[in-house]
């Protein structure tokens, strides 16, 4: 059975946002986005795949298309396929995201 | 932008395993399956679509094939294409799990 333990997996490095990958198929992509406070997510897009992200902890500005909004703990936001997205945390707190691409673009 | 707040949609209804959709395209099905204690979901399994469990709140019994694992809060779940699963709440407490299904079986 795999079973990912999300508290275990949670790292933050001091460069650039940490992307920790959990699991993986040719459907699907599911991992988790690690923000210290200042750090982002460039604005792209993901051809022919949805995306979701799920605040795991903290809260950011999130971006997809125009529009931006803060979003925090227990929010979801979902993407459609070949829209821009991206995030920023403004602080002041850590922020960790999970994210879900369907189908796996790598795949 | 399409943004769910997760605790605004949790329910729960006395009879059966509550399903409350969330988000849905093509390429996912997102939703919550809420438990009472004693609700069970039974195993089935998903013709050519993944499936992602994660706990939000409480910890139950967890159907993959042969196998029976207790989760709890933070926990995930990846039920690969075709494998049978399932959900039992043994109790005390409520159980919440976010579900992500790629890609949607009724699209």
């Amino acid at each position: 059975m795999e079973v990912f333990d999300l508290e275990k997996l949670i790292r933050y490095q001091p460069e650039k946002m940490a992307k920790v990958d959990v699991v993986s198929s040719e459907r699907l992509i599911c991992g988790l986005n690690c923000f210290e406070p200042g750090q982002v997510q460039k604005v792209h897009a993901h051809t022919g795949a949805d995306k979701l992200y799920f605040v795991v902890e903290g809260s950011g500005d999130f971006i997809v298309g125009k529009e931006t909004r803060r979003l925090g703990k227990g929010q979801i936001l979902y993407v459609p396929q070949n829209v821009e997205h991206g995030v920023n945390n403004t602080g002041p707190d850590r922020l960790t995201v999970l994210i879900v691409i369907t189908p796996n673009p790598h795949a």
